[in-house]
């Protein structure tokens, strides 16, 4: 029963999903699937990479990570599957699984890359505009189902890696940018709860000014702007029982400033 | 092969419902997992505990019903696991499953109640702001595999219960109140088919007065406002292929007025 | 592990979608459920069918595809089930099927159809507006775990069949229009690829010329407005990394004129 994670700027409205579970199932009938997101942005890769990045830390070895936000099909682009750590990835070949070899590559983990170029393991006939149901979906399967990777085609070695842009030290703390804005309207940045560690601090967002992180939502009043730790380890923004990017009118790439104000930091 | 439902105001964009299957399904593989709803409005307690309160009777013995609606969040609020008549509920201790609990009591089942102090049952890393992966998703994963309630956490007497308004009596009929609004506009009330049932009523909301119950839409014209029992068994008003709230600028809380206009009520 | 796939306009808020899973595990627990939509506009008939059409080719043998767009549902038109090639339909008598039955009767394959007149496969209590629940979840669970069709109901050879208009030849090419809009604005025809084969064209549309088909998104400029074979093989018109139904104003049942610049059309 492996399980295989959808991650697609499909919509819930059209059906294409749903096609591609029936390829899934059509090929690997056991298999397990679980819709990670369908509203990433219209070809907004770096959202699809930022949330499976996120989520994959929460699924078993084996599990098979397919990931379609494809501004590129139909053209020369690759198509991807990628052995790494202990679990698979399939999509293009454009970036979106970086956060997960970053992930491994920290860990140690190896990764290994195919061109999804053998056509044995496609639907019989291609669309040129829907890889996810005629390429990804089956080459997914076949891998959940136990294939092995190096059979859905040529090995290589230059995959597309697109890293997120980092949080900058400066003389008193870091500069960090939103990557990502919740439903709930909360501004997630690119400085992790680690790095932050050690001292009195105050968090700089379009003007405002908030003071220390808060370890909870619950200990503040409704309406009140502050900044935590979220669910994911990173320094967030939030509104208690609101939305902080609405109250800022922020947005993803926004600057957050944090400066440790006590000298603790060096 | 038990049913796990999710309820939550996660929304479907974020990945936050993916990642609590990857928890659920790397604890117990076999569950089959329910989405009820992830569209519950943010924080909305009442609206999560009436959805699911309708939903529950249609599953099986043993099914294990989390619900995430969770303002309190990080704060001292217990986590609950309750065996409530033969089914489960994982979630928040903040009333989400009292109509559950009025259901079971009514029927004359067993409810007992467990707060989820137990670290034993929760990932290794627990958040402060996403109970639902960390502490809810393993604590229903381990019930649906067979473990036994009590040893999840301490027995607790006390759980919180946040009981709807009920309707009123008045001297010629009822004064309910809109409960439910669903995704076609139509506006559920707190009053059920056997209380109304009985004689020839008018039914008033906002000015508009509707005269008895339709037995369906297909009956009436387009555009027509009718009152009628709803697939819950509420009387609830609609506008036929259309929005009784949008007509009606209508919402939660509406006053709603029966009167039974042949004395046949007493 | 029979598939059933469920496409309605229930959208995903209200838990009703979750109500039909319960009682389809209740019955046939075996079965895997596919979301095709639940986003089908209130009442639109035509858009349900369509999807339904479009998806199910997707689908193996045996597969269960429940529809429910149901203006009519508790008045007297008739619960349907059908046995159509190889895979099942349930739901309402209301013209939902059609595209399945004209891609079976096509291909030559034998179409049963049964009115769901045998109350024992029903809940015991049945809604007057909620029948995807009380009646077409059941029925479609009890097919996907072995019934034969012929027990649901009587077997009936008049079922609403309602075909969509099709593209109309012209002098110099074909009269086509707008049957499909998708998430990313895509303005799919009913007029296929097979049709507009075979020479140099212009598509016209509100105006706007556009020449030759495309092969691919990717070869052109974001913003250029351009015609493509789309995934489902008919011609479409999209807007490279935008939404041509946007930039164009259309939507359903626009206009399509497809030309044959040079003759080769005849």
């Amino acid at each position: 029963m492996t399980i295989i994670t959808l991650t697609t700027d499909f919509g819930y409205r059209d059906g294409f999903v749903g096609m591609m579970k029936g390829v899934i199932w059509g090929i690997c009938p056991s298999a397990q699937i679980v819709d990670l997101s369908h509203d990433i942005a219209p070809q907004n890769v770096a959202q699809g990479a930022l949330l499976l990045g996120r989520a994959a830390r929460y699924f078993g070895a084996g599990s098979v990570h397919v990931a379609v936000v494809d501004p590129g099909v139909g053209t020369d682009r690759r198509g991807l599957a990628a052995r790494i750590g202990g679990q698979y990835f399939v999509g293009p070949d454009n970036g979106l699984c970086t956060p997960l070899v970053e992930a491994a590559r920290r860990a140690g983990e190896e990764c290994v890359f195919a061109a999804l170029d053998n056509p044995v393991y496609r639907l019989p006939n291609v669309s040129r505009t829907f890889h996810g149901r005629d390429v990804f979906a089956p080459a997914a399967a076949h891998l959940a189902c136990g294939l092995n990777l190096e059979v859905l085609g040529t090995v290589i070695s230059d995959p597309v890696l697109k890293p997120l842009p980092a949080a900058q030290k400066t003389a008193d703390g870091w500069l960090a940018s939103v990557i990502a804005v919740d439903a709930f309207g909360n501004l997630a940045t690119n400085l992790s709860w680690n790095e932050a560690l050690g001292g009195s601090l105050t968090i700089h967002i379009k003007g405002r000014v908030i003071k220390g992180l808060s370890t909870t939502f619950g200990e503040h009043a409704p309406g009140e702007l502050i900044a935590l730790v979220d669910s994911d380890g990173q320094i967030a923004i939030a509104q208690v029982n609101g939305s902080a990017a609405r109250v800022l009118a922020a947005g993803l790439g926004e600057a957050v400033e944090v400066r440790f104000e006590d000298g603790s930091y060096n």
